[in-house]
C-alpha cells in the first residue's frame, strides 16, 4: 500500500499542518513593527501554556541549549547541585553540571524506573544550590514526580531545574504554586511543529540567583534575553519562521480549549494520557512488556521488544510497511524496545492505527502468539471507557 | 481526544501534502515560458496517467464540465445517444443529453446494481451515436464494466464516453486498446488535490466526430483547447495553482512506481482495492451491508447503515467524535448509507483507522451486537493475506 510519511518519534513529532503553513509564510525581519508584535504575544501565549505567571525565555536552540542555560545562569563553579537521573537525559544534566565545574551529587533509579522521594530527600545537602531533573525522561518512557520533588524543597534556597520538554503538553504541572524555578520546553514536542526553540520560564528566586552567577556564558545569557524581550524582541536574531509556527500552534491549542489556551494545555495533557494508555493496553494485550510499567509516560510509550529480537527490525518494519517512525531505544538500550509518542498532534485514528500496525507486525513475526484483533479492542475499550467516563461526569 | 480533519469522501479526497505545498508556491503567470514548461509537462503525465495516446484537453472546470464538453462537441440536437445509468451520476448523463436536445435511450439497473451487457447489446441501435456510462457509480460504490461495453461497439461507428471521474486510479482501464473515446477524469479524486480542475482524453474518431457537431458551446469547445495545448497553453486563462498542484501529484505518483508513472498508476489502483476490500470486510465483520455488494468499486465503499438507523447519525458521529468525514448517501439515498472513500491517498494506518472507528461507533450504539476488535481483524486478515500473495509472486 502507499506509505505516509509519520513520526510517532518522541520529538520531532507529528507537524501541526496550520503550523507549517504559518512557517511558510513567514516572510518577515525582525526588527519591525510585526515582528514584534507577533513574539510579545507567543512569549505572552507560552506563558499560558507552561502555565506560569513566571518569564519566559525563548531561544534559537535545541533543547539542550535551554538545559545548559540554566545550569550556565543559575550555578558557579564549585557549586554543589544535586541530578536526579533515570535516563539518558538525566545523564545529560549531570554532563552539563560536570561541564561547568559544579560539584555534583545524584540520586538515580534504574532506567525504566523513577527515584524514590526518600533517596532524594537524603541527597539533599544544605549547600544544595539547584536540583536538576526530568518531568518525563523520553528515553525510557517514565514519569518522575516533579510535584514530590518540589515539597521537598520548600522552604529552602535550593532552586528546582525542570526539563520538562517532553513533560510539557502530557503532564498536568502547577509551576508556580509548586515552585519550579525554571521549567524547560522545546518546538518539537507537545507544541507539534519543528525542532530549532527552545524556551524556559524563570522564577523571581531564579533571576536573584542568575546575580551571582560566575559561569561564562554570551548567548544563553538568559538575563540579556529578559531585557530584550521587555522590548518585545530577542537579543539575538529569532528564529522567525519557527515562532510563526509556533504562534499558530498556540492558536490550535486555544481551539482546542474552546478558546481558553490554559483549558486547551488541559485537553492536549488529557488527549496524550488516553493515547498512551489507549497504547499500553493494545501492547500488553499483545504480550509486550512496557519498559516502565510502575511510573509510565504520556509522553512516549517504551514497549519492549519481546525475547531476543532486535527492536531495530520492528522499527524497520514500522518504516518499510507503514511509513510509521516509531523511535528505537537510546544507548544502551538500542535494540532492545521501540518506543511511540503520544504528544502534541496524535488523535484517536492515529493511535488506534499505530496499535493496529504493532499488531500486524507481530503477527508477521509471531503467528502462533497473535490473534488480530485483541490490541486493538483493548485499545478501544480503554477509549469506550474513558467515553463513558466522561459521560457520566456531564450526567452527574 | 484531539480531532484531526479528515476526508474519507469520495471526493474531495484527502490532499496529499506536497500537492498542497506546490500550490501553495505557485506565483505564475499562464502566459510565460515557465508556466507553459509546466502545462506540457502536466499534459504528457496526464496521458501516461489515464493511460493512451490520446491527446488530453485540461479544463478548469468541475469533473460536470467535462461531462457537458463530451455532450456538446460530440452530439449534434436530435442525435440517439445511449445512457447506461445506475446512479445519481448515470442520471447526470441523462440531464446533460436532454438539456442539448438529444434523443436518449436508456439501460437503467437498480441503485447499487450494474446493469447487464446483454441489456445494453439490446439496446443499442444503429443510429445510436454515442454511449454515456460511468466507470465507478460514485452514489453506490458500484463498479461498472467499461471493457465489455466497449467490446459491444467494436466494429461500430457508435462512441464510447466514460465518465472515470472516481474510475481513474481506482480501475485498470486499456483506454485506446478497449476503445474508449473519451474518458473523464477530476482533480479532487485519484490525483489527491483540491476541486477545481477536470481532464479528459479524446480519440481521433471523438475528434473527427465533433467536425460535424451543432451544438452551441465556447468555453467547453474542445477542438479549441487542443489548439491551444499544442502551443504548451489553455484556451483560457488557467487554474495555475491547481496545475502546481497536479504536477506535484503526478511526480509523487511517478515516484510510487518508483520512477514510471504508469507503474505508479498501477500502485494506485492497487492501493485503492486493498483498502476497499479491508474495508468491505470490517464492515461485514460489524454485520453491515454493502450497498453494492456483486460489482463493488474500488474508489468508495457504500455501506448500509443497520435497520432502521439514518446514516445521518453515522456521519455526525464520525464527524464529531473523530474530525472523520464519510459521505452520506446522495438523493433519495442519503440517511441510509455511509461512504468510505479509499480513492488516492489513503494508506494501510488511514484505512485500519477507519475501520476501528466505525467499530467504536457501532459498539456505542449497538453494544449487544458488537465485540471489539472483530472488524479490525477482519481487516487485518485482508492485510495479512494480500502479504503473504505478494511474498508468494516474489518467491515464485
Amino acid at each position: 500500500m502507499l506509505r505516509k510519511n509519520r513520526l510517532y518519534t518522541p520529538g520531532p513529532t507529528q507537524l501541526l499542518p496550520a503550523a507549517q503553513f504559518a512557517m511558510a509564510a513567514a516572510n518577515v525581519h525582525h526588527r519591525t513593527a510585526d515582528f514584534r508584535a507577533l513574539y510579545q504575544r507567543v512569549l505572552a501565549d507560552l506563558k499560558v501554556f507552561v502555565g506560569t505567571q513566571n518569564d519566559v525565555i525563548l531561544m534559537a536552540a535545541s533543547g539542550t541549549g535551554a538545559m545548559e542555560a540554566s545550569v550556565a545562569n543559575l550555578t558557579s563553579p564549585g557549586d554543589r547541585v544535586l541530578v536526579l537521573t533515570a535516563g539518558k537525559f538525566g545523564e545529560r544534566w549531570t554532563a552539563l553540571a560536570k561541564a561547568y565545574g559544579c560539584t555534583i551529587d545524584e540520586v538515580s533509579a534504574p532506567y525504566g524506573e523513577t527515584f524514590s522521594l526518600e533517596a532524594v530527600r537524603s541527597a539533599l545537602k544544605p549547600d544544595t544550590r539547584v536540583v536538576f531533573m526530568q518531568g518525563t525522561e523520553t528515553s525510557t518512557g517514565a514519569r518522575h514526580d516533579v510535584k514530590g520533588v518540589a515539597q521537598l524543597l520548600k522552604g529552602t534556597d535550593t532552586l528546582l531545574v525542570v526539563d520538562a520538554i517532553t513533560g510539557l503538553g502530557t503532564t498536568h504541572f502547577d509551576v508556580d504554586a509548586w515552585g519550579v524555578d525554571i521549567i524547560i520546553g522545546g518546538s518539537q514536542k507537545a507544541v507539534m511543529i519543528p525542532p530549532g526553540l527552545a524556551f524556559c520560564a524563570v522564577s523571581e528566586r531564579a533571576w536573584k540567583r542568575m546575580e551571582t552567577s560566575k559561569q561564562p556564558k554570551y548567548y544563553f545569557d538568559l538575563r540579556k534575553e529578559r531585557k530584550s524581550a521587555a522590548k518585545g524582541e530577542s537579543a539575538y536574531t529569532p528564529a522567525t519562521a519557527l515562532i510563526a509556527a509556533l504562534g499558530a500552534a498556540l492558536d490550535y491549542i486555544r481551539e482546542s480549549g474552546k478558546g481558553d489556551l490554559a483549558k486547551g494545555r488541559e485537553v492536549l495533557v488529557n488527549n496524550a494520557e488516553l493515547a498512551a494508555e489507549m497504547t499500553r493496553a493494545g501492547a500488553e494485550a499483545l504480550g509486550l512488556k512496557l519498559f516502565a510499567p510502575h511510573a509510565p509516560a504520556a509522553a512516549v510509550s517504551a514497549i519492549l521488544s519481546p525475547g531476543g529480537m532486535d527492536s531495530s527490525e520492528l522499527v524497520k518494519r514500522f518504516r518499510d510497511e507503514f511509513g510509521a517512525v516509531v523511535a528505537n531505544g537510546q544507548g544502551e538500550m538500542k535494540g532492545k524496545m521501540i518506543r511511540i509518542a503520544h504528544l502534541g498532534y496524535y488523535d484517536y485514528l492515529d493511535t488506534i492505527a499505530i496499535v493496529a500496525a504493532l499488531e500486524q507486525i507481530m503477527a508477521e513475526l509471531q503467528p502462533e502468539k497473535v490473534k488480530f484483533g485483541n490490541a486493538v479492542r483493548a485499545a478501544q475499550q480503554v477509549y469506550a471507557a474513558s467515553r463513558a467516563e466522561k459521560r457520566a461526569l456531564v450526567t452527574a
